[in-house]
């Protein structure tokens, strides 16, 4: 990365002051929420609104123009509508500002020629003064370390995931739909049209970036194939990236094109591009999510051998193996050591009893010696050198009435975090069976186990909402793992 | 069907009264459970407990065996351990029993000598006397409309879907999940080690049935193959049925093995096979449980091209496209007498919407017109010929504070149930973004979400928790309905 764009990441994401142009008091203004969102979010620096025809907006004082703050100001960010925008940058250089956010749409993605004209104007004109564009045509930064947002209701809590995703949108619902599974971001970026500053800029400086340790991006045209793949290959070195290829059909490459004038290519080539590079390849935001997971709640793994338990009966644990085995895991027999304390504990069952060990089998002994013997069993996964890694179903498949049923689900839960704690190998835990908006169900027992899911999120365990999901997204990081040994 | 097989049938499903051999007043005990299922789902004829060692038991007279009790008996519920069922057996002729439920492990599927010798002996027994079995091994019968059921906390209020299932527990799970979904079943049978009745008496039974709609079924293992294609390939002519092939995997079939005694044949046999017959094929529970709902919730579908309107932003309809597409769906482009809906009512963007139509778009044009369009959206793709179903996305993606946002997820929500009502086009929601145990947010949306899915689910509308997993569903049900056409 050189010393121009390193300086103007620092602008972007240190600004020493931001001034919000087109600034509003109008709730349903962009106008509003970005100066909302700096004011929510904490920015610590000043906020500049700038409306000609206010004195105040939102509590801060309001400029008629740049030139008016008494100050410099490193970051605009710009919600005047297209049209507007080549005025605000001939005031940017008095001021020394280094970048400038535009959100205004209604350019080149609407395939109209006049859009096409003005983009091509905004962009001559920042590039005689030597300013920077982020955008147009997107919801910018959230960094909430440094007090940014580009929405409402984002987490305030900083993490190490940073995203650069050419969609907004997409990528805040990421970050919500993140905060359900455990996940927390350092900077996440839009650029939509990226007129100037593009997906290599925002790869090349996550790639240096110290509070980032992993990387989600989505991308749906690329301005220069050579320069991305050298920073996608750069970037996929230095730290795990996963990646959406958005526009790989024929329909979703046309609303590309409406979306951010993309030039999306066709799936074939994208994908053999992205697997030489290292980068996990997913479809969608849920599954990316999940493979976040894994790439950032999960220690490292040495293999793709899986221990697996599950507290529901035979039939899923036959699908468990199933599963797993058919993402590309393995699902090797209990080793001796195993099979004697289950000869020592459980002489009754022992012999038939398997990996994915059904724990509902020990349980159904319905001694209490094989109820500690069913919480117990992760732990002696977790001390075998058979597995690389562990995977604990929990679910709703038990022929106990829900009192019992809950004592169960509760006490694996609990030994769980606490195996989780001891780190002695990597564990992660699928809560199968439930589904979002499970009000719907007057059973108590989705509620019991939704909120042993939550408590083991917050506990900050890799949880997934199905054994697919886990063994799909396990498959990506042994993947990963694997492939940043042997390089 | 023979007569035979259909009198059999008969017992299971209609028995004049019940007997609980093994009856206990233990809570843990399975001769409790099945008690507190007939009492507590209202099987409507006489319950027989049977305990030589009780008087009462759950409030019921409890008789010392079989030839104590004062009447005919349909069917036993034997909850004796695997050594005592022979003497049960021989005490059945004399009070007309035509069929006992094994509950009983402990046999062929542990892999031992011993436990294969008494299997050989029940069955031997069994046939020389005339009676019929299901299981060993297994729950049973869960058949809400008969007052029965095989574990607690299953939904009373009966549906059109029924199920024949390898594993108890995993039946049982697909039951509770799928209320999740709006699914309601009719006859939910688990036959385990089938040593007796198998899956092949219960697909013929199924096919037949005129409670049945639509048909999912689980199998492990196999007892005659030719026999069971026959009986597939009828069940799949008169209905639908979605299956699993548990047991695929290397791991999956040892699993198979030591649950239900199962020698599971390879993956690529089976999908070869089961393609021939119609019959979709499906990996996981969730999996059967979006298809069902396809299968069971939509009216049929004459094509697969599909008419897509996302409340979320461009990039969500980027990978919507993506996802329909690569799932073997059609999205067609907007028919122009859309096109001149657009142009009238949304002059400022309509040029550049396509499909999937961005929602967010024409809310942003923040009018109210353009609001009330996005509400109509869903409708005017329902009035077009140019779509064989419409698929309509809510998430969270939008950069309004909570109560604006709330207003418009919800006017959508109710503009949907509205237009699933008019019944003009087959119509499915994906809820996506949300997960199961979202309480670990305090973010509002989430539950302001959780609660229109709920309500749509209530509702009857196809519902679904991912674009993928619609695009999925879907697929599978415009196979079905297009193989059920050119046959």
């Amino acid at each position: 990365m050189d010393r121009n764009l390193r300086e103007t990441m620092e602008a972007i994401f240190h600004p020493n002051a931001i001034a919000v142009a087109g600034a509003s008091e109008a709730p349903s203004s962009f106008g509003y929420h970005f100066i909302r969102h700096l004011l929510d979010y904490g920015y610590p620096g000043h906020i500049y609104p700038v409306n000609p025809n206010k004195e105040i907006i939102l509590g801060l004082k309001a400029y008629q123009n740049l030139g008016s703050i008494p100050d410099t100001v490193d970051y605009v960010i710009c919600c005047l509508p297209a049209s507007k925008v080549v005025d605000l940058l001939l005031e940017c250089p008095a001021k020394g500002v280094k970048v400038v956010h535009l959100l205004a749409a209604g350019l080149s993605e609407t395939g109209r020629q006049e859009g096409r004209e003005l983009e091509a104007g905004i962009l001559h004109t920042a590039k005689g003064l030597g300013v920077r564009l982020v955008g147009p045509n997107c919801l910018g930064i959230y960094y909430p370390k440094g007090g940014m947002a580009s929405t409402y209701g984002l987490p305030q809590k900083p993490g190490t995931i940073s995203a650069v995703f050419q969609s907004g949108g997409a990528s805040q619902l990421l970050v919500r739909s993140g905060e359900l599974h455990g996940l927390r971001f350092s900077k996440v970026i839009s650029y939509g049209n990226a007129l100037d500053l593009d997906e290599s800029d925002f790869l090349d400086y996550l790639a240096e970036d110290e509070e980032t340790r992993v990387v989600a991006a989505y991308f749906e045209g690329i301005k220069d194939g050579q320069r991305f793949l050298r920073a996608l290959t750069n970037a996929a070195q230095a730290k795990p990236v996963i990646a959406i290829k958005g526009g790989r059909s024929l329909a979703g490459a046309k609303a590309a094109a409406s979306h951010t004038a993309a030039i999306a290519g066709s799936e074939v080539v994208w994908r053999s591009v992205l697997k030489k590079t290292g980068v996990a390849v997913v479809h969608d935001l849920d599954e990316m999510a999940d493979t976040l997971v894994a790439f950032s709640l999960m220690p490292g793994i040495k293999g793709n051998k899986a221990g697996i338990m599950t507290i529901a009966g035979g039939g899923l644990c036959v699908m468990a193996a199933d599963i797993c085995e058919n993402a590309g895991l393995s699902v090797p027999r209990l080793p001796d050591d195993i099979k004697n304390v289950l000869k020592a504990r459980a002489p009754g069952i022992w012999d038939w009893i398997g990996n994915p060990i059904d724990a509902s089998l020990i349980v159904a002994g319905a001694s209490s010696s094989f109820f500690d013997l069913a919480k117990e069993m992760a732990s002696i996964l977790s001390k075998s050198p058979a597995f690389d890694f562990v995977l604990v179903e929990l679910t709703d498949d038990n022929p106990f009435p829900n009192e019992a049923w809950g004592e169960i689900v509760c006490a694996q839960t609990d030994a769980i975090i606490k195996l989780h704690k001891e780190n002695l190998k990597p564990l992660a835990v699928a809560v199968s069976g439930g589904t979002f908006g499970n009000h719907v169900s007057k059973y108590k027992r989705w509620d019991i186990l939704g909120a042993q899911k939550a408590k083991l999120v917050e506990a900050g365990v890799p949880t997934f909402s199905s054994m697919a999901e886990a063994a799909s997204a396990i498959r990506h990081y042994a993947d990963y793992c694997s492939f940043s040994l042997t390089r």
